[in-house]
């Protein structure tokens, strides 16, 4: 069996908002939420950094001192002596680079970010569309049960192509949109509801 | 990129050798080497372990007491801070576990074992056929490019199907039999030669 895992919200702390934090750029703090076109959404925030002479090694640098959800190391390390864990995210390498050495470099399948000859992000590269579900899909068409945790939108389709899915802390309107999900709060409660399943 | 890892021979000794060794049961030292069809070795293999008195639970115990290959935990944790790194192996879940945790639970593609309600090892499930070949192609289907590293006939599939293969100390014979696959010796040599790939 196979465990999928979102990784921001799930085991770190959302990426932009941090970043939006620590460098008091306001305008970074638009998510998916505000703005449902990713496209747009990034372009939005490859312009801003680009204005407020952020560069990748800036954001780099932020993540670096970004600790993990605590409690999100332990988890992971008793989830993967039951399972092999596969943490599938929207992020990019470029930014999980750090995120992955506090969580003892756990296999993770993501996207690319481009970046100009200045050091400023330019891009990104999409590993696929869907990427999170067909990651699903592709796992299970190799032989295995898969098993998933998210807490987003963007993770539901993931969570409907696994064998069985479950919310971790998911904002509750997410949580009311989609009851055939289990809703669990806490580490233990998400490891005991896999465990529960056969 | 995705590295793809032969377990046995690569990372780990060979298994079964090992355990004909500390158990002192000569007959267990037979591998595909000497005997093609998987089946019947296995099958041959149940028969021995069972009039052995020689139980699941045992196996697992030499497999504990069995160090990684020198210099083997090192190479993992260097090749994981570049590539996202799965190791496919044609071994038993049932067996890998004592091994994974000595190499800080990399992510295992493998098969698994039954077991009669004596303990012993009543036969096997394949995850799938040509396990290591497909799961190459699934990976590349996911949108990744694929390295690939093994020391064996049961590897070469695996090279062929991924982007890039390297031999890790093949048996001399099959590197002559597969002059398209660079040889590399110590694993200094098996990184760099990663590295230079593109």
């Amino acid at each position: 069996m196979i465990c999928c895992l979102d990784l921001e919200g799930v085991l770190m702390p959302e990426v932009w908002i941090h970043v939006a934090k620590r460098t008091g750029v306001k305008e970074l703090e638009i998510t998916t939420r505000d703005e449902p076109d990713y496209d747009k959404l990034m372009k939005y925030r490859i312009g801003i950094l680009k204005k407020e002479k952020i560069r990748l090694r800036d954001i780099q640098k932020v993540i670096r001192a970004m600790p993990p959800i605590p409690g999100a190391k332990g988890f992971l390390k008793r989830l993967k002596e039951r399972y092999q864990v596969i943490i599938l995210s929207d992020t990019f390498y470029e930014f999980a680079g750090p995120m992955m050495r506090k969580l003892d470099q756990p296999t993770l399948f993501c996207n690319w970010l481009k970046t100009d000859s200045d050091g400023f992000i330019s891009g990104y590269v999409l590993r696929q569309r869907n990427g999170k579900e067909r990651a699903v899909r592709g796992l299970k068409s190799l032989g295995f049960r898969v098993i998933a945790a998210g807490d987003s939108y963007n993770d539901v389709t993931m969570l409907k192509a696994a064998d069985f899915g479950a919310f971790f802390r998911p904002p509750s309107r997410i949580a009311k949109e989609f009851p055939q999900f289990p809703v669990t709060r806490t580490y233990g409660e998400l490891l005991a509801t896999f465990l529960k399943v056969n």
